[in-house]
């Protein structure tokens, strides 16, 4: 059974039908509503569906629960399955579903399918995530909805009991928390070195000079400023650990909270990990196409006709040699390196690793 | 118990043994079939081995089933494990594990081990995919299953009731299903756009200034093709979901499904997008080759010894340098974003990304 | 409740606390521990404490096991969870866990948390494994055990009965045992290959032509040692499967056990097919940084000068430049191809495929 009418209601009821479920609807206005579902499920007054069903699925909004205080007689012993969200995270105290619960103490009620959109549950699982986070204290009626889940396309995960409603709940409405300060953190160490490489290679030679080097920036500026981010950031993973050990040095002990700004960065060292790899990864790939520019090969000839003219053979500068030669292959190590880390913050493979391999490796 | 002597029966039976259970084999002509098993296995007649055993895996074909109809009577009450495959799928209209259990509704019928084959249960699951897919109607049974399929080192996973037993039957005999289309599509562009360089770069010069250019067959000629192919099958993901709004949009309803191929070419979209980005990677790695190659070497230093002859000395075309750095740097930023695009269709991180944020990335 | 004042018992009541749980320590002398625990965390006698609480765990040494025995009368009917760990793998005929149940027989125990570092406990599962291994032979113990896990932010995973106690408390013991073999064969054969190509490189030029030719050990040398090391370490995953298979025809049976050391080796196939992997893609790297060296430029522009000066112009050896070209484009296609390996051996990517469409792609 299906109570509601919307998009959302909507969508379930063709994913139902579609997985060979025999569905009915429950609306207040069943005639004018009966054209928007699919013509296999059945679609009529509300007290009606509720008597045809033994899993009946609530897709209306939160304020309207208490319309279905009506229903509370032909509820009774019924599974009720809390599809709903919020607009805002922990918006009330309780739960959608501990309330919906403590409205009908009658029922058991399940949370699940929130964390899944109207579009994914009309067209099916078929990228992305495809978990269907479940909680409920009946144990019997969280397995029913998880075989339900499974029956059409999705993977049930097992949440617990009711008090892990409110984190489920607040899924679907987070959007990349812990990337927002290292990704700004990132861009604006990238502006600051831009700046200055930009002063430095291309502003003050025309000022000075009067060479118009503006060719540099697409390229060579970029290039000499990835690196510089990703050191600096680099650094911010391991510093907010030398500050945790001194903190714990000077109080004492192991055992006092850290300041919170401290805890918020030794929580997103990851991200800052990863964002530092990217910016040496990208520095790394800048390198390798600085022999395919087309300035490269007109300064190389222009180099070679110079001296050919002058008849001078001899450039081979010994030093410059060596410093290319050590640069590239300390570099070459050290991207070999941060790769490592980066394949074993994959969460597949840290799986894998218990913690003193994890450790070892980082 | 294991019934069966064929290739599965004699692997079941050496992996149970090493895994330290008691096995007994259950053959119609236990003297003769004796030596193919291990010596700790005790093969005996079918009847007897039924008696002896409390989970019986019945490793004997689909065919064959009617001919333990005579041990209906020794078998009440046991667990029967339907270990069975198909040659081709859907080949029957009910699934194995389902006929079984018709044929003997007074044991408990669990489907599993069918995904697993010979070679991996005998060597033990060293790689690939060690995940055993169980079902079951009954709790119980599919419990006792799944907890030896951990001591023998699989990783059980609960498929709900027994009507996920013909989904599990097909799983073995599908050969990356959702990969074929998009393949052939990507040989069949490559072959056209190949072609049409071939003739550009290599046969036309030929035929035209009689200059040999053959050497650009192996890269250049293929470097030029990559990015075709890349960009055809980038807008090939993209273009289905403009289809299926404008379809949207003209029958004006949601609700209608899509015609067949639409639906189909919906479904092929993350594999298409993966063989795109495929290319535009092997583009970016023989880009990154060109200044390896010899012929470069030689076409650079031609042109400098020319210029130092002719002693002209400006050779530098600020128009060819600009247009190659934007290149470049636009080439690096396309990638990059691919690359992410790329890691997020990974399964294990999409799993740990919300329908938002996986939508926010794509 | 905790018994035990140790740091993992101290973290433990830590996470406990924040998670929002009810805690009581047990301490043979409370007065003196309470400063090291939580202030929310009640630290009373172990016989006062285990009147209070439910679930129990176990936080002392194995040896002092025995020392709990005063208090089996009031453990009647608790939920003992086990979290110890050894310091040698099977250090002890039987696990820690089943020891423990057998001093007390009339509680349910449940092995868990060993997996999980005091570290993670005290600053919650931040990165790396947030798994936790629990068994036990109580499902309904295990499930209330499994649902604490879960407040405190780990993953419980359900590993079977008592029997599985043994392998979870090896598992943090254990340190990348299947890498370290193939590391050292790797590192061996890189320090051969090494020696040889500085000799043939660096050190023969030397003596016969006295020409300095150090700056090539950073790369140059390098660069023709890793192909050697990869191409080596490729033909020893092939290599074992086809003496595995000449054993078989030798013996005339697949189900005779193979030597130790060829069944060590066949284990180690994974590792070492990745390490050659790596070894190709530094090589491709190392290949790829080769035109950015300065003394690549430098000899351009010597040869260049040289010829410049003695106006000779054609210097394009046709079978040079096909040699170049089809080394570069067979080793982009077969990084491309080992790549693919590579990222089918990733877990996640692996338990998406059937054996059929593994073995296919191996």
């Amino acid at each position: 059974g299906v109570l509601g009418s919307g998009d959302f209601a909507r969508s379930l009821a063709v994913r139902l039908v579609c997985s060979g479920f025999r569905v009915v609807v429950g609306s207040r206005n069943p005639k004018r509503k009966a054209s928007l579902f699919p013509a296999a499920a059945e679609v009529t007054f509300q007290a009606e569906a509720v008597k045809k069903a033994d899993v009946i699925f609530v897709a209306i909004f939160r304020e309207h629960y208490s319309t279905l205080c009506d229903l509370a007689d032909v509820l009774v012993g019924k599974i009720l399955v809390d599809v709903s969200n919020n607009t805002e995270i922990n918006h009330h105290k309780e739960s959608n579903a501990e309330y919906l619960a403590s409205l009908f103490p009658a029922c058991t009620v399940v949370k699940g399918f929130n964390v899944v959109s109207a579009w994914t549950l009309q067209s099916g699982a078929r990228d992305g995530n495809k978990q269907v986070l479940i909680c409920s204290n009946n144990q019997e009626a969280k397995r029913t909805v998880a075989e339900i889940a499974q029956v059409m396309g999705f993977t049930p995960v097992d949440m617990g009991c009711m008090s892990s409603a409110c984190e489920i709940e607040n899924i679907p409405l987070r959007l990349l928390p812990a990337w927002k300060i290292p990704i700004f953190l990132a861009l604006g160490l990238f502006l600051c070195f831009f700046t200055y490489n930009l002063i430095r290679q291309v502003i003050h030679p025309y000022i000075r000079e009067q060479k118009n080097k503006l060719y540099k920036i697409p390229i060579e500026v970029v290039n000499t400023t990835l690196p510089c981010v990703s050191y600096v950031m680099l650094s911010l993973v391991y510093l907010p650990g030398v500050l945790a050990a001194c903190s714990q040095l000077y109080y004492g002990t192991k055992y006092r909270r850290f300041p919170d700004w401290l805890d918020q960065w030794l929580q997103h060292r990851k991200q800052i990990g990863l964002l530092s790899f990217f910016c040496a990864a990208l520095h790394a790939v800048y390198s390798l196409c600085l022999p395919m520019r087309r300035s490269h090969r007109y300064l190389l000839i222009e180099t070679a006709v110079k001296q050919a003219v002058e008849k001078k053979m001899t450039i081979w500068v010994e030093e410059e040699v060596w410093r290319m030669e050590i640069y590239i292959s300390v570099g070459i190590i050290a991207l070999g390196l941060l790769s490592l880390l980066a394949i074993t913050s994959l969460p597949s493979i840290a799986n894998s690793l218990n913690w003193r391999e994890f450790s070892f490796i980082q």
